[in-house]
């Protein structure tokens, strides 16, 4: 057994926090939770991990990032969206054949992800099988978990295209090589309609049915996207149909952005339990608008968070979780106060449990879950004028974070940091 | 002399960015900046300070921030600005009769500001007048310069609050306690028009005619503060009044916010050259709204940038620079794009030159300015995939920087860093 102590806070909930003072997490030998504890027993047999003052909490959940995009982090954010996916996305990921660019890059990219205390995610890799197979090991030997897609795309940009027959067969080679991993598994990944034919939508949809894989894609990002897609498959009433017509808006499907769904994309979104990736930074940054995640969230829908980088320039989880609460507060400006903005424990909570549930895990540090935990020093953050609660103590350190104050890390029940 | 080696960049106006690949800069030895040079002399008398790689460009200027926040810096931000204010501001601030305390956290605000690139400051104090001289010497230690004043306040809250003969007396005091500092000035700091009475701004005014002294506050940041500042001074017609009737609308007179300016108010910002300091994290993060910079700009008003810690989360200035171009970007989205966004070089502009100028500094490395430099090195931030230019490098740069990659940092032509 194990036992860790230290200032335990989660949020099983939405608008839900627990805060408990030097309490303490039971884990079996394999790191799977078996107590929480409000009080530490005194002795016990378990191996101890004592760490005092510090703050264990819930880890990130990272539901959407493009990791071939990590070069270009914070570039080009000037430039429309067409322009910057033309002068730095798709030629960054046109670079991705090289498989020994590809190592390096994902191996620096795996390694800033779990220190920055994200054990979880649900990935895009670029369309090389090769590629992808090195970053789901790469994620693997840094002990990050989750889902990675090899993105298929037949239709749209020059620069960046597979045939049709190209995508279906790389995505059969792709999956074929990923049994060996552990802790990383596949997930089928049409860039989004205006990259897929349908023959190659109704292909993906069929597998997706009959090996029981999940999908990810993106949808209602911004108003030219929306239109465009209205061009290409007229016979849709709405963007979410493009997908259904073909077996991929299912349940636990992903779709990123959702910033423009209308009630009645919502209704399905809602029906299907599809989950939304919410990208707050993206969405300000590429100028498509504020999604409406209080009204999500009031009728239902599953709400997640992405650092969608890189759309998104920061991959910090608790500067996504921040930039969402900023987002809203915009929102709750222009519409008078009827979308209330994300309160700090709300916007954490659609940044882990949301996440993590999706990988099965129930809420917050749930017994019989395999551990995914942080363990936060905020003793080097200014020095408070009076002695802290650990809410707020929580909040603070959601804000001011930094590598620096992750002391620890734990993913899928074992220590990968510190 | 000295030379500087390294890729020169700078904003010596709004919308134009100079980057010279492995140019110089030459100082005199008391560090003026003597020359520019695209290309650096073969050999030369000068002590060289070779950064390589590196990127030199002008350091930052944080116009509108207030000291004694520091420690609550991240926290209360589900509050509204009242509780805000009552739960966490006005106390924190009180804290500041203890020197002891004051002096603790001003060191690790003047540490803060300074090795995260900050050089020039225009900031409030508490109105504790010996806490406001312990933090013009702490500043002055680590090598940050500019404005410090001690804040007027007799009217308002009961947590926070001095008779109008104590503000006046104690500011008599600590003026008289100036004349030490050798790169920290004093400047007149009625907090805003609802924590002043009529006697205290008039009293104010006048002292600021007569011993030639700037003056810092608050302008229009949300609807509740304006419709009060109404009912308080229903002799002025705007908000801008309530400063212009008593002299303290003049010359250089900072503002801070300035997000529901209008037209008109607008129109006195420019005629009396008053400087704006928009602080865009802390009108998100307090539901005021967003500054209209761009309209501003436009019209020719003189805008700078500010932290605004607390009321701002954030203190490093490419943070805010970032913010600014954030916020400006949900107003193009919100007047379908008429209001244009911040570019990059143009916030980086706003945060830096802008700023220097209100010290009475020339656009970006000017021939006879003592040296305001930072120097990044870039080369931790993640792998490129292609050799990036000096530009791209820049922009980056502004989106990723942190203390770790800030090399060195020059403060009116004292290496202070590194």
């Amino acid at each position: 057994m194990k036992l860790i102590k230290g200032n335990i806070v989660y949020a099983p909930a939405l608008g839900k926090l627990v805060t408990l003072e030097r309490g303490a997490l039971m884990l079996s030998d394999d790191g799977t939770v078996t107590d929480v504890l409000a009080v530490p027993p005194e002795s016990c047999e378990a191996e101890v991990y004592d760490y005092g003052e510090a703050l264990v909490m819930p880890s990130f959940a990272d539901m959407h990032l493009h990791a071939p995009q990590y070069p270009m982090l914070g570039m080009g954010m000037d430039l429309p969206l067409m322009d910057w996916l033309n002068t730095y996305t798709f030629k960054t990921e046109a670079r991705f054949a090289d498989t020994d660019y590809a190592r390096s890059v994902y191996r620096a990219l795996a390694k800033d992800l779990i220190t920055g205390g994200t054990t979880r995610v649900c990935m895009f890799s670029s369309l090389h099988t090769d590629a992808t197979l090195i970053l789901m090991e790469e994620l693997e030997r840094a002990g990050v978990t989750g889902c990675v897609g090899k993105v298929n795309m037949d239709r749209g940009s020059e620069a960046l295209r597979e045939t049709t027959e190209q995508s279906k067969s790389e995505t059969l080679r792709w999956l074929d090589s990923c049994d060996g991993f552990r802790y990383i598994k596949p997930i089928l990944t049409p860039r989004f309609t205006p990259s897929c034919t349908d023959e190659l939508m109704a292909w993906l949809g069929k597998l997706a049915e009959e090996r029981g894989l999940r999908v990810q894609s993106h949808l209602s990002e911004n108003l030219d996207e929306m239109a465009l897609v209205r061009r290409l498959c007229p016979d849709c009433g709405q963007y979410w149909e493009t997908y259904a017509k073909h077996g991929l808006w299912k349940d636990h499907t992903v779709m990123a952005h959702c910033v423009h769904s209308d009630e009645r994309e919502r209704e399905a979104l809602l029906k299907h339990n599809v989950a939304v990736a919410h990208c707050a930074d993206s969405n300000i940054n590429i100028c498509s608008g504020i999604a409406p995640v209080r009204t999500l969230l009031r009728e239902g829908v599953w709400v997640t968070l992405g650092s969608d980088i890189a759309g998104g320039a920061q991959l910090a989880m608790n500067n996504v979780i921040t930039m969402s609460i900023r987002a809203s507060k915009m929102r709750a400006v222009q519409t008078d106060g009827r979308d209330a903005f994300l309160g700090v424990d709300e916007a954490y909570y659609l940044g882990s449990t949301a996440g993590h549930r999706w990988f099965g895990a129930d809420g917050g540090f749930a017994r019989g879950e395999a551990l995914h935990a942080i363990v936060l020093d905020d003793s080097a953050l200014p020095e408070p004028v009076c002695t802290l609660t650990l809410r707020e103590r929580f909040e603070r350190s959601i804000y001011l974070m930094d590598k620096s104050t992750i002391k620890a890390v734990w993913s899928e029940g074992r220590k990968v940091v510190g």
